[in-house]
């Protein structure tokens, strides 16, 4: 036991290659992004998943994330979970309630990201992909609930899904095309 | 964005004050240890919850965790997530399935724990107290499925559920006694 710390770093790349000082206002324009950060995260050798948390009121960008698992050596760095840590990090919070932001993913939550965006403090969730989209390629999505939009919901966060779903699907085949890794599928030992 | 880094960082109290040099090569010693790391926790301020990384073969702690989301401001760092971070950075890898490892944990996964520990990498994992002693002092589990123990099991996780279960409640019940902040509970701004 002589870890005392565990760093997760954003790629200098990301804030270089995406336009995130601007505010975005509408839903698509917001998605847009997301896939964006998704699409560019392949293209650098990352996992084809992107998430956006805006601030919901000015529409501004206040943390960007993308599915690091590999790179950074941390099963927990889905897109949601680096996006979240990063806005609670910039917020100085362990809960975005105190505000209201919204976080905008590529595709739907995984079992663990659905879990972590329930205690993060979001008031809305926007998804791209499906589930079944990211299933197709070969991912599992891990135990969640059928009925995990109403969960949601029961808990004041609301949810909109399929939101440029082709443009967020063709991510995930596109990544499936170059023969990108699955590392959580059926039988993946890593 | 300004942020290019999260830090997680290891409390000094808890290697100071734990024995965590020495193996443990049964399931009663493993949670006894995992129970202690959640009531220290609650002396040093933070959330009653417990977990431990162990290499099944040899009985060695990997990694510890407890629940500082408060304390580090972020929600994601309950116990499971942060064993699981800083067992991954120690060995390495972003799987620990390229070892035979088990996370103690002294209550029932949550729902972002569920999903965590299932990209983990871990072969097994033991709970302690019950999902309901945690909901019972105000904890909110999240939108979990109710067969997760099944979930897990077909992707080869086995579970050992209610080890030491009253010694692990002792620690949330004491939690609850002192005033402790239920941070995640219905209607939770933070």
């Amino acid at each position: 036991m002589t870890e005392t710390e565990v760093v997760w770093r954003m790629p200098e790349w990301l804030p270089r290659e995406l336009e995130l000082s601007a505010p975005r206002h509408d839903d698509v324009s917001k998605m847009r992004l997301a896939i964006e950060v998704a699409a560019r995260n392949v293209v650098h050798g990352g996992g084809p998943f992107g998430a956006v948390i805006f601030d919901a009121v000015t529409g501004e960008v206040v943390a960007a994330g993308a599915n690091w698992v590999i790179e950074q050596r941390c099963s927990l760095l889905h897109a949601e979970v680096a996006a979240i840590a990063f806005a609670q990090r910039r917020l100085n919070t362990h809960s975005l309630a105190t505000g209201n932001y919204e976080l905008v993913a590529s595709s739907d939550p995984c079992a663990q990201c659905l879990g972590a965006l329930v205690w993060s403090g979001v008031r809305r969730i926007l998804c791209g992909a499906q589930a079944s989209d990211a299933e197709a390629i070969g991912f599992d999505e891990g135990p969640r609930r059928e009925d995990w939009v109403s969960e949601l919901e029961r808990r004041g966060i609301r949810v909109t899904r399929g939101l440029l779903a082709g443009e967020a699907r063709a991510v995930l085949q596109a990544y499936a095309a170059r023969g990108g890794p699955i590392y959580n599928g059926p039988g993946a030992s890593g």
